[in-house]
C-alpha cells in the first residue's frame, strides 16, 4: 500500500476501458468509511456521466481533458441534508447552525473522503487526477450541479486505466516540511531549496513535453504576483451559498 | 489496502510502544508524495513530541487523552514558506498573494496529506485518531507551536499501536451523499433515515460505553442549535495569520 502511495503521481490520459461497477461500488464504500468531523458525514459526492456537463466543468477547470475522464467526481461540502434534518425535527423554518466552522468540517470530511478513495483506486491499479480547479468558478459549479444552499464544491476527482506514464515529480526535502514541537524558519530559502530547484528542472511535464519546468521557487514567484483573478471572491461565493460567515 | 480502509475506526488509546523511527520516515514519504494544489507544497507537519505542549494541545481540544497520543502530528496550512521565497528572490518586503485562494489550496494540502499519512499508518497496523478540535482555539495553537503568519493549524491526528477495539460506527446509507449529475433533494429526510437511526442506537461508543448514543437526527439537531461558540470568530482568526480575506 506505502508503495502504492510512493508512487503516485498525476494520470491525465485515460484508456476508453470503463471503471466496472463493482469497483466502483468499492470505492463508495470506501468513502461511506472515511473519518467524518463529529460523525455528521458532511460531505456528498456528484458522479458526473452526462458529456455535455463534463464540457461545462471542463470549461470551468479551462482543462478540456476534464472531458475524457472516464469517472469525475465532485466532493462536497454538504450541510444541507443535515439542516434539512434540523428543520423537520424541530418543525422549524430554519436552523442558523451553518458558520464558518460547520463550512471547515465539511471542507475537511470532503478533502479526506476524495484522499481515501483516491488511495483506494490508485490500489486497483487505476490512475487519479486532482480537479482543484473547479473553484474557478463555484457558482457556474452549483448551477452545473444544481446544487442547494448549505453545499459546496470542495474538490473534484478524475479516474480510469492509465494511458500514460508520467515521471514521478520531485518534491522538496522534507526537512522544510516537518519540524519538531515548534515552526522552523531558515534563514535563507533561496540558497537552501538550490539543490531542488535544479532537481525540478530535469523534470520533463506530459502536458509540456517539449521544455523543461521552471525552477521551483521561480514557480512559486509567478505565482505569488499573479493571484488567480478569478478566485479572489471565493468567500463570498461560499457566503452566496447561505453559509453564515462573520470577520470582524 | 481497502479492506484496511473498510475497517477504518477512530482509536482513542494506545499501547506504550513507540511508533519505531523507520516507520515514521515512510510516514513522512508518503505525506511528501501527497498530491499538493498547483505543485506549491503549501502543507507542513509539526511532530509534537514535547509532554508539555502535549498537554497545553489537549486543552485546546478539551480532549484529555491527546497528551497520550504516542505520536501527534499537526498539519498546517504553510504558506509563509513560498512567501518568503518570493521575497528573497523578488528582493522586495512583502508580496501581497495570501488570499483566500491560496488558504484553501494550503487547507486543501493539508487534509489531503493527513489523510495519506492516516492510511499509510493502517496498514502498518498503527490506529489513528482525528483531531479536527485543534480549531476550537487557531490563536492558542498558534502560539504553542510558535507559527509565523501565513500559516494555520488545519487538522491534527494522534496515532500508535491500538489499545482498544472499538466497534465499526455505522455510517448512513451512501443513496443519501452520492448522486448522478446533479444534487438529490429527498422530500422527507426524517422518514427515511429511520432505519438509520435505529441501526446507530445499538452503537456503543467506548468513551462512555454505558449508554448508548443517541439517534444520527437528534445528534444533528442537537449540533444544528447548539454551533460551537468558541469556533465563531475562525474566519478573524485566519485573517489574523496574514492571510487576505475579503467579503463584499
Amino acid at each position: 500500500m506505502i508503495k502504492k502511495q510512493l508512487e503516485h503521481r498525476t494520470i491525465r490520459e485515460f484508456t476508453n476501458e470503463n471503471v466496472p461497477a463493482e469497483v466502483l461500488e468499492q470505492l463508495i464504500s470506501v468513502a461511506q468509511r472515511t473519518a467524518t468531523s463529529n460523525g455528521m458525514q458532511g460531505c456528498s459526492i456528484i458522479r458526473v456521466t452526462d458529456q455535455e456537463k463534463k464540457k461545462q466543468i471542463s470549461e470551468v477547470c479551462k482543462q478540456e481533458y476534464v472531458t475524457r475522464a472516464p469517472e469525475l467526481w465532485v466532493f462536497l461540502v454538504d450541510q444541507y441534508r443535515n439542516e434539512r434534518i434540523a428543520i423537520e425535527k424541530d418543525n422549524i423554518e430554519s436552523v442558523n447552525g451553518c458558520d464558518m466552522d460547520k463550512f471547515t468540517q465539511g471542507f475537511t470530511d470532503a478533502c479526506l473522503t476524495a484522499q481515501n478513495v483516491v488511495n483506494a483506486a490508485e490500489s486497483l491499479d487505476l490512475g487519479t487526477v486532482y480537479f482543484g480547479s473547479v473553484l474557478n468558478n463555484p457558482k457556474r459549479m452549483c448551477e452545473i450541479l444544481n446544487l442547494p444552499k448549505m453545499t459546496f464544491p470542495a474538490i473534484c476527482i478524475g479516474f480510469g486505466y492509465p494511458n500514460q506514464k508520467p515521471q514521478l515529480k520531485p518534491r522538496m526535502n522534507m526537512d522544510f516540511r516537518v519540524f519538531e514541537n515548534e515552526y522552523k524558519v531558515f534563514d535563507h530559502y533561496l540558497e537552501e531549496l538550490k539543490e531542488y530547484d535544479e532537481e525540478i528542472q530535469t523534470y520533463y511535464d506530459l502536458r509540456d513535453a517539449n521544455r523543461r519546468v521552471d525552477s521551483f521557487t521561480n514557480q512559486v514567484l509567478t505565482k505569488a504576483k499573479n493571484p488567480n483573478p478569478v478566485r479572489v471572491n471565493m468567500l463570498q461565493d461560499v457566503r452566496d451559498q447561505g453559509f453564515d460567515l462573520k470577520v470582524n
